[in-house]
């Protein structure tokens, strides 16, 4: 009786969300669970983007705005484009998107056409491919593994490039991985793809979240790509639902006409909030939090290898590791379970992200604090010991 | 070099949006234009709905619901259903979507592949025909006027469906045309789609908002129906991008795994603020509103037919006027333009609903204040007697 469309087969559910139904059920019998699951920061928004918002709502600003954004916030990402990476970016080319996904959304739907294919690595983030499922486009997943950081290089882009291949999907900072593609290397992933006549998307969602490198924004070598962008992560507004996508030129028309049919616009509230991102003041408490990162990533390498994990590349952004857990199981998802009903902890199993040996795999997020990552690495060691 | 997907072709830049441009550069020149072509309303959002934001946000809740959406919010639209219309929805027949854009995507990517047609009245809302363009649908628009009420009936339906239809998407009450299906039709309509084994989605963003008519929810006679809901139009909440799908129970999981995948969730200050919505003092607010709306309706309607437009179906909800302007111009779109920049009047082109006769045709939304309406009468008035 049910007649759902064919591309529904493709679209995985995400396999946390099933052990996070479990985790809040263990919860509910009174159980305490240290979740490393969630891709979500643990600390709420900084406080001078809240203020921004109430102040906002308490002058009555509830109405619409144009499809692109609030042309006030577009400017002054424009403006954090110059300052942080001394590239120019005219404020036309930035529109304003519910979170990162909605601005994936666009860059996806216009350009691909049934058939056409989308290059990802894999692990990468699941809603990519989905993206891709939903536009009846094809995925060429191209395996990535640590000995190129997780990450596509110019090397694996020309084995695997086709004529049916229209778009490179890249990530930096990656999820799972937290690995970063470097300056030359992009650069050449560039040139390779403008000779193919294809288009590149880069994801700069972690954008912010890196340790120990500066970081770059792709926008610094190319006018001529799609790039991806969020106040969710750095900036700590996931449940506020604005991010937004640097397009060509010659696409923002395009994107524009998309937008307003696809969501009308972004929320008004959220993109007022987002305003007060840039602050000194709200950067100052980013860069506290982004400190608070390191410190738990530095913490948590040498403790997860302890227990026998396998971290073959230390990642250098978002907030996430991408552990080898071979040595300890031959199902990363049966492992997460136990992991989760045996010792408290919650992970997420390699499935959600590819199908890339996926069952060596495990992510774990570090977007909780150092009191709590303790007591998980504590209720790991008692697990492992007791499994041997 | 431009590499568009083919289904941009038929996705049409809302025309509105061109002449809102205009509008405001004679506005930057000192000219006043009186707004009747934004789908809008013009009050903010009543103060118990800003106020619950506002007081959500003084308490950090800044991260993301689930998917589906905050329990509280769906078991409160579950009441409201129960309240309003006395029917039975269950919380988990509702999810909470950004905005009834967000719903409508949900319904038709579940259901649509490449080729699949869906059935729909010309005029109508643009975005309808443009989400199935994305999905490489075909739309099978059947023309409706006046005779119908502009609405599809069992009649035309069964003149129109096809093989190839899969879903038919009703809207009540209908934009542009602010006319309502009743209830005989609907159910003879449902039964009808359902002996086809077709789907039926209905659009009831403009619910609440009738004049005369008490009003119905189509819930009432079915449970295998997909319906759209928003908090947009009759909570006056736009900018918060806010709304709801209620779903047949057997596609409620695959919902629930593409709005993971589609927007994460919907953003959660727009939530918290509309668990305010359905408050009795919120509801008195919302009440005196409609009752604002019908003045102006009844104020506009013999006007306009005074100044020549005919108007040959009284709208009973919604806040739009769908006039027939052909005494006075053989093409509303240029009508439009003149009337914008000789009068100072924005009024939107049926060329923005379809492709029924849309020279003939022009919407007026009375979504501004007296005052200004009689303004624009006057305005209307002084350059159609120019013009003679």
């Amino acid at each position: 009786m049910k007649k759902l469309a064919k591309h529904m087969q493709h679209i995985q559910p995400f396999r946390v969300m099933a052990l996070l139904a479990e985790a809040k059920k263990l919860e509910a019998e009174g159980r305490t669970i240290v979740h490393m699951e969630v891709g979500e920061p643990d600390f709420i928004t900084p406080e001078p983007v809240i203020e921004s918002g109430i102040q906002s709502l308490k002058q009555g600003k509830t109405h619409y705005t144009p499809a692109s954004g609030d042309p006030a916030l577009r400017a002054a990402i424009s403006q954090y484009y110059q300052d942080q990476f001394n590239v120019k970016v005219e404020d036309d080319r930035i529109l304003i998107t519910p979170g990162a996904s909605g601005a994936l959304q666009l860059a996806l739907s216009v350009l691909v056409n049934p058939g056409d294919q989308v290059m990802m690595a894999d692990p990468g983030y699941p809603c990519n491919r989905n993206f891709v499922y939903l536009l009846s486009g094809k995925v060429n997943a191209v395996n990535v593994s640590a000995d190129t950081g997780f990450q596509i290089t110019t090397e694996l882009l020309k084995q695997n490039w086709t004529k049916a291949t229209k778009v490179l999907l890249l990530a930096s900072p990656s999820n799972p991985t937290g690995t970063l593609i470097n300056k030359d290397e992009m650069k050449s992933i560039l040139d390779f793809v403008a000779q193919q006549n294809g288009i590149v998307i880069v994801d700069e969602i972690y954008q912010g979240l890196t340790y120990g490198d500066a970081g770059f924004s792709a926008l610094e070598m190319s006018e001529n790509i799609f790039v991806i962008n969020s106040f969710s992560k750095y900036f700590g507004m996931t449940g506020w639902r604005v991010g937004w996508i640097v397009a060509p030129e010659d696409y923002v028309s395009d994107i524009d006409k998309l937008a307003q049919n696809l969501y009308l616009a972004a929320p008004t509230p959220s993109q007022e909030a987002a305003l007060a991102a840039f602050k000194p003041e709200t950067l100052v408490i980013l860069e506290q939090r982004r400190k608070a990162y390191q410190q738990r990533r530095d913490y948590l390498i040498p403790e997860l290898k302890a227990l026998g994990f396998v971290i073959e590349i230390v990642p250098q952004g978002a907030f996430y590791i991408y552990a080898d857990c071979s040595a300890l199981t031959s199902d990363s998802f049966q492992f997460c379970h136990d992991v989760l009903h045996k010792a408290g902890v919650a992970i997420t199993p390699g499935l959600d992200f590819g199908s890339n040996q996926p069952e060596r795999y495990v992510r774990f997020a570090y977007t909780t604090n150092m009191e709590k990552l303790h007591e998980a690495v504590s209720r790991l060691k008692t697990y492992i010991e007791d499994v041997k």
